[in-house]
């Protein structure tokens, strides 16, 4: 049983600290996480009226604000309603060595409704645990904290609250509701607890009947878990258990693609002019149907990428897209978690988002360069694969463009462009260096294509030498996957 | 007169022209752009259906996305209503090198609205001048097209979307109000056009009767300010008209604080306990009557801005404030005109925003370290003015509080930091280097306070050598004032 029903029972055991002295000693382990890049991650869940701010108050007033940020979560707002459930999370995570401190969090909804469906429900607790999987194996330390009170000292809180001049404000209906209802909760938050109680992100049941008390014993915790988790990280220089991770060889996919695939410039131009108004209005159908999509362009330099975006946004409306192409990550984004940089570009209901390059920079340019450990690019696959079976479920179309082309084609392409003036600026130093890597990226493409080609977002590989095919393919591509989506979907 | 009603007038210098190669070219023109680092804000007004989305197309369509994007704006969401009008404007501007496009912007209420009032038609007028001012004084190239068509085309426009199978979601109540008002609108388009024609950034106004010519009329004319704005910039350095900017020398204020003020520790402690709770409350009353507010400490080194801040927000609930310590921006916020970062940190109603150090860095350590020209600098003083003032219109409170010590106190608490191993980490180089400026620092205080001390926004200038008196007049202050301006607002 999680619940300590008897208070009688729980042992405190910083009631006797003095508060300013572990307000104090959190302050100082922040400056050692700082130091250590290690991000921190407190959640502070509980009954209405426990006392969560007053908690977080004596938690946050000795550390830097700098590096501190608290984030409260009540009801979404219009925007974040047409957002996957997972991304205004996302969007607060902490970055290495800082402290973000979530007051309610993604167990808002979980915790709140009484009524979710048995599938509802196992879909919260896949997405939560998966998130909070992700993030410990970036290195995160999740603290969940969860503050009890009675029924009856619930009652006595709303009712001083609503007689309280300025606090009547805060007393809303979702209290009155819990205590009406204080047993079934009881039971429904037990039931939570239980099945997000993860190995590795454990709950914190703590007793506000004193919120004093309450917070001494929340700083006390916090300060332990810190102190436990800078040790782990000295001695392991990671907190994440190392897993075994088996890597069997890919199929050779793309070496064995047909590169003979090509069109005459007469046919090419006939069947876009077929595709293009069809592209227009499926175009539109999204925005009505208000289906998100995310389109990924992948492949290797001058692959035609480019070019075979440029065909397709001229079909649609361009207040309906927005191209995001990805290059190397900014200081900023590289303090994050590698997949926070993209949750921001996560589209509305109606909208696409096109990215040029894409998270899948993880298992290619990071795994080959280096810039990701080996455990980590390939970890990412499952992450990525859960992340994209998150997106798909919250109603985003997936649709993964691989254009491929053989090495002689590159070496073409290359010389095409250093000798035209006009193209001469899409080519880089760092092009040849890749160039060089043709065989450690192949087997990084097959690999990728392989262990992320899923069922709700499948590869679509087009051998790209003749670039007119390959751009009535991403056409064809679009408009039938699109269709047949909004088909599924009705 | 603006307009010109007679379309046969109108002098077509593009439409001989051949639209792909005017799209290479403005292509061409946006890598260089890019490497000159030349922000570019391309707005597009204009009559419902006159063909925004299809001129946009055009213009976007042989660009790098990478430095290229599109923003929609209409009705304000949920969250922009909470902020001041200019703040989803200024989250969107183009960094060095970048164009943002700007599908309806902030002529947005302006132009859609037949009933403003003269008052509020001023003060539009008077934050959109000072916003294209500020940019283009930071060097941004504003290009303001509008597409104007005649009340038949739109009556056919509406009607050709309306039978068509997805474009009629895009017919809305305005399309039809506009057309039944046409002559009324005209009117009113032909004043706002008029009032808003800025020196600097002045309307294109263009016929699109057929949406082909429009568009390579206006990819025409971008290309040519375009052209001309990079021939000046590479011929002067900076697109600015030099202005000549009267300097007087300022009033001593800060060398002549009395520095004796001070309290003893046990009329702090008795003062504090009483203004608490009442701080408190003032709290819950700015949240209650959604006034939103924004603090902002500055003084030297070691003045004690922390412990000010760190007392103050003692006795607020964490989760309606949010403290924003300043420091050197990152390269993505150096990319941005200065303000631009200060923007994101605006509060929403009933939030309160505290700046440890805020804008006022661009005349202070900017000025002093030479980020900023001298030119840059001086004008900072009325750009700040201006934007404190949009925001004190748009309901924000704005206190700004200025904490002195004098020369040998600062020695005294760098000597204690230097000496105590708890504060050690409070103590850098950078400290005492700031330190040898102490004179250019005190006249730069000096400046500030002269200048930016507004009816609006004015310096509360406190003498911090005894720590207790400081504390309490921040406290006192904030009490006091936030207290009169909720009188003032009711």
């Amino acid at each position: 049983m999680l619940f300590e029903f008897d208070y009688d029972k729980y042992n405190y055991e910083y009631s006797e600290c003095d508060k300013s002295e572990l307000m104090k000693e959190f302050g100082l382990l922040q400056r050692k996480i700082k130091e250590l890049g290690i991000p921190v991650l407190i959640m502070l869940e509980g009954w209405e009226c426990s006392g969560k701010g007053y908690v977080i108050n004596d938690l946050v007033r000795e550390v830097n604000h700098k590096y501190t940020k608290v984030h409260v979560f009540s009801e979404m707002t219009e925007e974040e309603r047409e957002k996957p459930f997972l991304w205004r999370f996302w969007n607060c995570i902490p970055a290495k060595g800082e402290i973000a401190v979530f007051d309610r969090s993604f167990y808002y909804d979980l915790m709140d409704d009484l009524n979710l469906t048995k599938k509802k429900t196992a879909k919260y607790i896949e997405d939560i645990e998966s998130i909070e999987k992700q993030l410990r194996d970036d290195d995160t330390v999740i603290i969940k904290i969860f503050l009890n009170i009675s029924e009856q000292t619930q009652k006595n809180r709303i009712q001083e609250y609503e007689t309280h001049k300025y606090k009547k404000i805060l007393v809303n209906e979702r209290d009155y509701r819990q205590n009406r209802s204080y047993d079934e909760y009881l039971k429904h938050f037990n039931q939570v607890l239980k099945d997000t109680d993860f190995k590795g992100s454990r709950w914190n049941i703590i007793p506000s009947e004193s919120m004093k008390k309450a917070s001494l014993e929340v700083l006390g915790n916090c300060i332990d878990i810190l102190k436990k988790s800078i040790l782990k990280h000295l001695e392991f220089g990671s907190v994440v258990d190392k897993e075994e991770l088996l890597f069997p060889e890919s199929k050779k996919i793309i070496e064995e693609l047909d590169y003979d695939l090509s069109l005459s410039h007469k046919e090419y131009k006939k069947i876009k002019k077929d595709l293009e108004p069809k592209l227009n209005s499926l175009g539109y159908e999204f925005f009505v149907k208000k289906v998100p999509s995310i389109l990924i362009f992948e492949g290797v330099d001058a692959a035609g990428k480019g070019g075979a975006i440029k065909r397709l946004t001229k079909c649609f409306d361009p207040r309906g897209y927005e191209v995001v192409p990805i290059s190397a990550p900014s200081d900023v984004e590289n303090s994050y978690h590698y997949m926070w940089r993209f949750w921001k570009e996560i589209p509305p209901n109606g909208k696409m988002t096109i990215f040029d390059r894409s998270w899948y920079g993880r298992v290619l340019v990071e795994r080959i360069e280096g810039f990701a450990t080996e455990e980590q690019w390939k970890r990412a696959y499952n992450e990525i694969n859960e992340i994209e079976k998150h997106l798909r479920k919250s109603g985003v179309l997936i649709l993964k463009f691989f254009i491929a082309i053989d090495n002689d084609e590159q070496l073409r392409r290359f010389n095409d462009r250093m000798l035209n003036p006009d193209k001469n600026y899409k080519l880089t130093e760092e092009d040849w260096r890749n160039r060089e890597k043709w065989d450690s990226y192949l087997s990084a493409y097959d690999d990728m294509i392989e262990r992320t080609s899923t069922e709700y977002a499948p590869w679509i590989v087009i051998p790209g030498n003749d670039k007119y095919y390959a751009r009535i393919r991403v056409l064809e591509e679009v408009l039938k996957r699109g269709l047949k989506f909004i088909e599924d979907e009705r």
